[in-house]
């Protein structure tokens, strides 16, 4: 059996079942294996950034990893946007990375670079697997690598002649999966004392915390502690929609996070770091809490954040709270299309168990509390603040979650980065609707120009935030990628295209223009 | 004058005006800055593998660096695929990547990164500006490093506090350029002599020895020394056409290399290293010389190749040889749309000063030799071996030459990667003529996977090289990005399209569905 087919094997035995690639010639004896080891779904995409995006898509939505599969130093350097996306979302991806030939390494040949060196910065494990003899082990350390809780980047660099030697008996080995550690009893008491003898306090939930059980817990606390709930600022998966408390989250402007902190004199931290803001400003801290405001963790990112709630909250002998019942907004009839309009018109049509994919940046902070009455779904947010992962998660969703639909709410800018996902949406006849959010600029940016300083920006500025000149056709790119795209440009016309999209099976994207 | 602003006045001091920019918040200070120093073009692009592989493609044209300007880690991780191209051009080229504030750093924001260390795989030299007392310095250093002869790849990481605090007594510091060193006497005598002395060599040219006037010297030695003249597979730029001697490239292929080579002594390297294979396959030598075949270095990529050919010229006493005449093939005037009917058409269509950019892959064993006899015309292509460089080294050759036509001859699949490169060619108008050469498929990737082996691949490996379900419809994705496209895949059709796509000014594209 030669390497790559003990590679695959090897795989299919730590419990993985699917591979976003982008191979080339090093990767082929991988390729050519497919063939022969059942049970691995391969599938392409055009560039490296959409594998690692869907590779994190994926494993937030199957609890497991996927793999993806890159060619040499170059396209793995592709992949690594995502895959700080990923890493900041603390889920599990195996990268494959194929490599030259030991022998042919030392001539310098065109593709040849530093992989290891390429891979480590956003990598939490590297290992070059050097022989065929130490390959199966090879991938099960990666797997188990990048299953610690609660997930982590694990690059397994593969050589094309391990994957072309033979190891006949070499045998897959399977992969103890471990489980996420208990919170110690008397760190609930200590949380619990805290939460008793204060007033003022915050509850940060993120992670696991996040599940419908993980919130329900949180509001049982805060109602028996009078504390407030709140999480991040990005998150890797939430539930919401009626049924469901609403979570608010730390704003991303610096002085309204101030704002939303204040009066804080401790913040009890469940599967979440204290919140820091995005950038640095002159003048502003980079602490958003109130000076002296005390952090406690009742469980890190790497614990069992939902259990914990909830043995907190039977510390606490908190009892049941029904989630407030949020009103939606009337979904205007006609008139332009405004944010608020859309926001209500998306709120309304959104079917349950919907996988919502939110990289709506700037006009997020209206989209977002506008469906939480919605109808009961999970809200997926790029984790990492690098744009351009919205459209790689949908398809990792929609691949991990084939019986549900996925709604994709993506910036106009931040969607160019990586909107080949579109023709891999199209190949794989994934459930995918993409609501683009078309205002024609980096529009995060008008603010972020203003906060440095910049009051009346010229020309030379503003050409480069703004992207109408010429104004993006993303139902022409749509249509090249194979996605039935169309485009509205007021309320009543987006309303129509949007149920229309989310009736169909199968990828469609619609632009909506914002007014 | 604040350090974003001494930035760009040390940029303008060190002879650069062209910057290619996806700004971010960290970049906003040297953004606001370019209304207030005048000289620097910043062209927007879409995704930070366009800015890099058109600050090759500029390099390349104008002999000097453009800069790039990036988002932090993860943006400067989107641009280094072409950088690993640009740097195995041996062009020089200034990165400039955002930073947070270095007092932001220790609370690792959802953005932080290992900036350096993302860089320095790919880099000849990465500093951090942490000081804006400084940054003209580091400045001057960095432009110093990138034209280091014949050019490398330097990245200047810039904090957001270098960039807003206020160094008012910072002058920019004038860059002397240094120049190719030139090749010693005794050297030139030496291969001289060697030449004298052996029938059977071969002369290999590369870098500045790709000049008419270094082609032209290679041939008056060939003539006088009876030796060979040949040229690396992948060069960065090369003058050709009418009235240039034709000169043939190692072959991609082992075999076809191995073929090439054979019977070769020695070697004379001018400008060029020894060939070695693209990649390795299983019982195939790295290197492609004969077995004992005799390396001499006439003049490294770092000496003056040009200069260094004219005194071997010289010290041979050789005689000017008048260029072989190559006839073109006829164009068909109808029928289906082959790789050779293609190449004669083109061949015939192009227009006097022309610069090709190739990156036509698996077809370009065709189009290269076809075209030896059109129209005097310079020939670039991506030489890293990353795919995905085609249209950014248009759109940066555009930039370099804006009186010049350029024909971007760009494999399909290839041309995927950084297809968001069409929109910086409409947004600035560049006079840009794309011919994709759709197969419809990673064709190279069938001959890889024969030559690892399987011979006849299943489904599940031709999935991963196949681009036909759907196909690509590159006319709707060039509409979506503002370019005018269209599509033929007739002999018919194509010579039409081609003829009125280099007619019109500005940027356009024509897909060619190759029969």
């Amino acid at each position: 059996m030669l390497g790559a087919e003990i590679l695959l094997r090897s795989l299919a035995a730590g419990g993985m079942d699917t591979c976003l690639g982008n191979p080339g010639t090093s990767e082929m004896h991988f390729i050519a294996a497919l063939d022969r080891v059942p049970g691995m779904r391969c599938v392409l995409t055009l560039f490296e950034g959409v594998a690692t995006g869907a590779a994190d898509g994926y494993a937030r939505m199957a609890d497991r990893p996927a793999s993806t599969l890159m060619h040499l130093g170059p396209g793995l350097a592709n992949g690594l946007c995502n895959l700080h996306n990923a890493r900041r979302a603390r889920v599990p991806v195996v990268n494959i990375v194929g490599e030259h030939a030991e022998h042919h390494r030392r001539h310098d040949a065109p593709l040849h670079s530093d992989i290891e060196a390429i891979a480590r910065p956003l990598s939490d494990w590297v290992r070059t697997a050097h022989s065929v003899q130490l390959l199966a082990q090879d991938c099960a350390d990666a797997i188990a690598a990048a299953c610690a809780p609660p997930g982590r980047i694990a690059t397994l660099i593969l050589p094309a002649d391990t994957a072309w030697t033979d190891g006949a008996d070499v045998a897959p080995i399977p992969v103890a999966r471990q489980t996420p550690a208990r919170v110690p009893h008397a760190r609930i008491e200590a949380v619990a004392q805290l939460l008793r003898s204060r007033r003022g306090a915050g509850l940060m939930i993120g992670g696991s915390g996040l599940s419908q059980r993980g919130i329900e817990a949180a509001h049982v606390i805060a109602a028996a502690a009078g504390c407030r709930v709140f999480a991040p600022m990005s998150n890797a998966r939430m539930s919401r929609g009626w049924g469901c408390h609403p979570v608010s989250r730390v704003p991303f402007a610096v002085d309204e996070a101030i704002r939303f902190l204040d009066g804080l004199e401790s913040v009890v931290l469940a599967g979440a770091t204290p919140p820091v803001a995005f950038f640095a400003y002159p003048e502003k801290p980079s602490l958003l809490t109130p000076p002296g405001c005390e952090m406690q963790t009742l469980a890190t990112p790497e614990e069992n954040v939902q259990e914990a709630l909830e043995n907190l909250a039977a510390a606490l002998e908190g009892r049941p709270v029904a989630p407030k019942q949020i009103k939606l907004a009337p979904a205007p009839a006609s008139g332009p299309l405004t944010v608020d309009a859309l926001a209500a018109i998306v709120a309304r049509a959104l079917r349950e168990d919907t996988i919502v994919i939110d990289e709506s940046l700037s006009l997020g902070l209206t989209l977002y509390p506008a469906m939480a009455g919605a109808a009961p779904h999970e809200w997926l947010q790029m984790a990492g603040g690098a744009t351009g992962e919205g459209l790689p998660l949908a398809v990792g969703a929609a691949l991990a979650a084939p019986r549900r639909k996925v709604l994709c709410l993506q910036a106009d800018g931040s969607g160019l980065y990586t909107c080949q996902a579109l023709w891999t949406m199209a190949r794989e006849g994934l459930d995918v609707t993409t609501v683009i959010l078309s205002n024609r600029a980096y529009a995060t940016l008008y603010g972020e120009l203003a906060k440095v300083g910049a009051k009346n920006p010229g020309r030379g500025a503003l050409d480069m935030i703004q992207l109408d000149r010429p104004a993006i056709g993303w139902p022409e790119i749509a249509r090249g990628f194979g996605v039935p795209g169309g485009r509205a440009d007021d309320a009543a016309g987006f309303a129509q295209a949007l149920s229309r999209a989310l009736s169909a099976p199968g990828p469609n994207l619609v632009e909506a223009v914002i007014a």
